[in-house]
């Protein structure tokens, strides 16, 4: 029986229709939730995510702003501009997308920022909170990841679950949150990275296998034991000149050769994506249930 | 061939001989290192490490103070007590015993610690600079743990690391920081704990096994691959009636069992116990040149 493959768009869908319930429920009150995008420079990438993730924040009655710097901003003008949305009543939630230009020390941004708006969780003691378990900003790719495994019927819990790549933002928090106490997670957990040897004596034993190393189409059918569940984080634009854009889009995973093998997998695009957005709104209605109560 | 038996007093007794070097070259510039060690309640296991950590503070030259809550005092009482200690030039390093009384909250207490002065490295911000790579005061136990392995000829470089345990004191950090892609680290983890299915079909394959679960001699040869190296972080107390004490020290290995099968094994006690008490010296004194350059 070939693998289901793992709907995250209507996942993904289905959250937001949740979370449009909470903001609604926060428009009645007269309190609208707010999320600030600080964008600097001119990344292709980064204007489009900071442009979807406005428009997520739009469909969903969330007040958006971008912040756009036309001309990079000296440190100390970007840490000014920060600590000024520190004070804003009005917004709940500042990202400040990644990466910024060169020269400028992007720890130090998310130091600036108020643990209590840091809904990326990148800011040091959000993520030292998530390693002891106190509650948090979870990042979103790991959580959204998370949160897909668990409503597809494919919860983690007592399961082998294979990382294979320790980013941080995606490898090293998701490793962390997967082994908590708690539901939805409570798997055993191995981190994989290049300094793995034997790598596929890993990957054939996972029962629930996450890739996420930014390589091609590099996990095929017989690296994975049968009927296991893959999950691509991985989107890599590999050359297509029969396409329009002269590219297209893939994961870490050969989607065609494990197909027939693996119980699940998430598609690339359409898998981990849209999950990440819907959970960077989650955590803007947390802000302001903090922020608020 | 039997195992070979970790010495981890020598490798202690060998830092603390670097760490004295660089005491007597502080001091020559009229620079004292400084630790306080805040002591509350009548824990007699805090007592013995409180005394022992000052003791062997006293050793390096290493200005040493306990303060002691003979009461239990407020919430806001050791919270202004660790403020004043954040303030004092002559104080490098704080650390607070841990348990507290219950109605104190241990971790209130840790995020008003000075992260500078935090040798003990449980701040949440120290926690999360921890997990992203940057410099920050790195745990005392696991820190040990990764010195002893490197420093007794068994570096985790390349190697499966399986961790038995989940806690924030020893197995959480350990598996984040064997993972980081630096030298004397860069393993393969895997993390179990009591969620874990199958447990011993993992414990067999671990290059380097480290036990931190507290439950005595639950690690027989039989559970383990012939030549693998063993960390043994328990430290149980069970009766025996036929010692003075009514009882004897255990770790979660048993040693007897593993001995003809593993390739090397640290002994309780004499293992992981007196690296712990030196990397916190080493703590003290890189505090110190964080703080005096």
């Amino acid at each position: 029986m070939p693998a289901t493959v793992i709907d995250g768009k209507k996942i993904a869908e289905g959250i937001r229709t949740e979370l449009k319930g909470k903001v609604d429920s926060y428009r009645s009150k007269g309190i609208i939730p707010g999320l600030v995008a600080v964008l600097v420079g001119e990344n292709p990438a980064s204007r489009i995510y900071v442009n979807m993730k406005a428009k997520a924040c739009q469909k969903l009655g969330i007040h958006s702003e971008v912040i756009k710097f036309p001309e990079d901003p000296s440190q100390s003008e970007l840490i000014d501009k920060v600590e000024e949305l520190n004070h804003r009543g009005d917004i709940h939630g500042i990202l400040v997308q990644f990466p910024l230009p060169k020269g400028l020390d992007e720890f130090e941004v998310n130091l600036k920022i108020d643990p209590a708006k840091d809904v990326d969780g990148f800011h040091p003691e959000n993520i030292g909170r998530m390693l002891i378990g106190k509650p948090t900003f979870l990042p979103a790719t790991p959580l959204g990841i998370i949160e897909l495994l668990n409503r597809s019927g494919n919860p983690p819990e007592g399961k082998h679950v294979v990382i294979l790549g320790r980013g941080n933002i995606v490898g090293r928090p998701l490793a962390v949150m997967l082994a908590q106490k708690q539901k939805g997670a409570n798997a055993t957990v191995t981190l994989c990275h290049t300094g793995t040897q034997d790598l596929s004596s890993f990957t054939k034993i996972a029962d629930i296998l996450i890739c996420a190393m930014g390589v091609p189409e590099m996990i095929g059918g017989d690296m994975i034991k049968p009927g296991a569940v893959l999950v691509d984080v991985g989107t890599n634009r590999v050359p297509d000149p029969g396409s329009e854009k002269g590219y297209r889009l893939t994961g870490d995973v050969d989607f065609d050769s494990i197909y027939p093998v693996a119980g699940a997998v998430t598609p690339v695009p359409g898998g981990v994506g849209p999950m990440t957005i819907a959970m960077l709104l989650s955590n803007t209605v947390k802000a302001v249930e903090i922020q608020v109560g």
